[in-house]
């Protein structure tokens, strides 16, 4: 009998799953045993830096250990994490720490199979063949840019060909660019090679030309070859994850594949998403794009990870926690505060649940994930799955396809970072961006308003200012980027630095 | 029993083998089976220009699959393409074709397992590493180049950090960095390390500062974990290739990895290694740098491969050949010519056997090998295997350390491109560049006398002009580069262009 074993192979210490090809075939043999798994997002406070995790990868790894500990099938699905940042040392690896780890968190911290440096191989060589084409008359300028693994700040802007052309282009990282989120957002090689075909190279007489208009699309479909397959790899204790996709969902989507989820749901009957930064950054992306705009399953439950000195010791920022608790549950989701505590911090369990039953949440889970890993979290999901065995299938939420870039921006603000729509205020310069990238569009064929929203910002805030008071808070809308292959409108929002190509610290 | 098998793991469709862990296991247990195998280089006529194939890969192929045919257990050692280049269609893959074919061509063409890509944001890394050194004051200039993997001729010369510091950088291919280079002629992960400890970085008050002064070693190696791991595969017959190492023996050493070769030769009898491009890069290469100064097995025999056409077309260039092959036997290589016929050429045979006759080479071996494989070649090998069953196992030949650069130059130009040390030329400012390398290196503490000469010329020229008269031919010196850790000093040979980073044809 054919199964997902005939679609997995070896690769040292991982599988790599065929992914595309394993859906298409339960979508072609409608008898073959599969199950319907059911999607948690485990998502986070905001963090009070891009570099200070809560323990979401800790989390994810600690909670399927449980699930599996109490007899359920639950799997994990985790972003790989940035190889040249880890390397570079200006963050830790996102595979789990202590008891709550993977059993080889090497493989995903420091490249796993080449899968993020194959979308740079083919994202640079796309920029080749827009230089090339430029060469021969069929581009003026190049829009997309090259990519980095590495991080590093002196490439944020840059100038080729110094001396001749001295052409000015940015540099940006591997996980952000638009070839990664066509490979997360892509469902089989052949929409992998249309969407390619319909990313805006450049221009030529003010107009925007597509890579399908001069690239060999086989080209750059066959660096990718192995890159789409979902990798395979286990929790010390034996729970299954499965790791595809890249980080950064404050400044790209930062989501798993759809594919690799909709392979473990049909593999496993609890699939948990990590989605951080914040609830703001990946929860935000995995609803409103991925499942919105993309199809992906509405999440069955939520959990948002926060450490008990994330919460407690800004009272500035401490309005943040509960904001993105609340507002899951108010789209529905059954949402399970998890504070994560680290050593020395267990004697502050009494005050923590006093706070969260002040604040109407549901009864919190709270633990210390490194040092017990599954264990400290096992007697304490009753309600969790008792949420996951009752709750009804989620419905497909409405599309915003249509809505215009503003509305759309204004609608997020208020629902994801409690901001109305009268503090949402554009920043001189925007309007000019937005009518620049309208005008874009319309040349090759595309409306605006039929792409998704992608909110880039900081990790680390949500608004202009997210000390300020509730009613003096605001967002400004500064840019407006086009992937119009990944189907997708960039807006930078606030004054906070993002990090498409951060400096080693 | 431990064997191979210990050391081998699968990935896809080829196997990695931990060839520091099996030769450290060999050295550790006189008593372990294994064989003693002979290296025979597969070499070329200068090509015509770079992208014209003589058909060594195809030769190779045939020639282990003819051997295995007649019951000699052969292997053969291949480096990888660089993927970039093939991707971008400038030239080629270099997995051979027709019926000497490997399995999988293309995981050999689009990547294999990314060692070339994990090299790449290593050697990234250590600019990025640099690049904050000089932020922190230990480091005025950079003098490692970042690397691409994809071509880009506007990545030759670029300005980072533009509209700030505007500091000018150059990006080289990838397989041309000291980082490949020290990957290829390493023993051992601690070998890797102490050669990146001793990589030059920069200057600080005009000092070489390297990078064992300020870079976590650890960062480096750990990058490199599988990329030090040859890969094997098989042809379509079933005979074992090993692939690992770069390629670009014209501007680098090009040579596949040292390990590779002599694992294969304690687990095969006759062990082929490719050496191109030509004579002149590849083979001598493999045997100036190679065997010379790194301990790599000197050849048993060579084989040097043209078409019917490069030899014959071009008058001018005619000479190259014979000189070759010539220049080999000298060094008591029994050389064997080998003709690779295409289509259409079968009638020439009996015109080019008489001009083999005529020129006093060994009975040339001649074939069509796109077309009929190992079979073309298996009745003709008599001789060839005489040599390597009845020819002594080679001596080490002698060092060149303690020679001066211009001597070693001149030595090489005479050896293998004919060129007597009088007409060795220096263009101007190469003293002065040769000046600034031997003070760079006494201010790190090396003698450059000490470092392996590699010559950085075209592919498809030996001298500043090829088509000159024999005793009109020069060679002109332009600058030196120092690669310390690599223990290699580059000289800048002729006026032919390099391709550091070529344009995208």
């Amino acid at each position: 009998m054919t199964s997902i074993e005939n679609f997995t192979s070896q690769y040292g210490l991982v599988g790599k799953i065929d992914a595309f090809g394993y859906l298409d075939y339960l979508k072609n043999t409608p008898d073959a045993p599969r199950k319907h798994g059911k999607v948690v997002l485990v998502t986070a406070d905001t963090p009070l830096k891009a570099s200070r995790g809560e323990g979401k990868t800790t989390t994810t790894i600690a909670l399927i250990d449980a699930l599996n500990a109490r007899g359920i099938d639950a799997a994990a699905v985790l972003r790989q994490p940035s190889m040249g940042i880890t390397a570079a040392g200006s963050k830790g690896g996102a595979s789990g720490g202590g008891k709550a780890s993977l059993t080889h968190p090497e493989l995903i911290d420091w490249g796993l199979c080449g899968e993020m440096a194959a979308i740079a191989a083919a994202q640079n060589l796309l920029v080749s063949f827009a230089e090339k084409a430029v060469d021969e008359g069929k581009l003026d300028t190049i829009l997309v840019p090259r990519v980095s693994e590495v991080p590093s700040r002196s490439l944020r802007q840059i100038a080729v060909d110094r001396g001749k052309g001295d052409v000015p282009e940015r540099v940006v990282l591997t996980p952000t660019c638009e070839l990664m989120q066509i490979v997360v957002l892509s469902r089989s090689m052949d929409e992998i090679a249309e969407r390619v075909a319909r990313m805006i190279a450049g221009t030529k007489g003010g107009k925007g030309v597509t890579f399908g208009e001069f690239v060999d699309l086989w080209r750059i479909t066959s660096i990718l070859t192995d890159a789409v397959k979902p990798a395979k790899t286990e929790t010390v204790n034996g729970s299954p994850v499965y790791v595809h996709g890249g980080p950064f969902a404050n400044v790209s989507i930062g989501i798993p594949t759809l594919v690799s989820v909709e392979m473990a749901c049909a593999l496993h009957d609890v699939v948990i998403v990590e989605a951080g930064y914040g609830t703001d950054a990946g929860a935000q992306k995995w609803l409103d794009i991925a499942c919105r705009e993309y199809g992906a399953q509405w999440p069955s439950a939520a959990i948002v990870v926060t450490r008990a000195s994330t919460w407690r010791d800004d009272p500035d920022l401490a309005w943040r926690y509960p904001f993105h608790v609340n507002r899951l549950e108010n789209l529905d989701i059954p949402t399970f505060p998890l504070i994560n505590l680290w050593e020395g911090e267990d004697d502050q369990v009494p005050t923590l649940l006093e706070t969260a039953e002040k604040l109407e949440f549901r009864k919190p889970v709270i633990g210390n994930l490194f040092r017990d890993g599954g264990a400290a979290l096992a007697d304490q999901l009753d309600q969790f799955i008792d949420a996951l065995k009752n709750g009804s299938m989620p419905a497909a939420p409405h599309s915003h396809r249509g809505m215009s870039v503003i509305e759309n921006v204004k609608w997020v603000a208020e629902q994801a970072y409690g901001v109305p729509a009268e503090r949402v205020v554009l920043k001189d310069g925007f309007a000019a961006s937005r009518d620049e990238a309208v005008a874009l569009c319309d040349s090759v064929g595309v409306n605006m308003a039929d792409l998704a929203l992608v909110a880039v910002k900081s990790p680390a805030t949500m608004t202009d200012d997210d000390r300020a008071p509730q009613d003096e808070r605001t967002v400004t809308l500064k840019k407006v980027e086009i992937h119009a292959g990944a189907g997708l409108v960039h807006v930078n929002l606030t004054t906070s630095l993002t990090t498409p190509m951060p400096k080693i610290v």
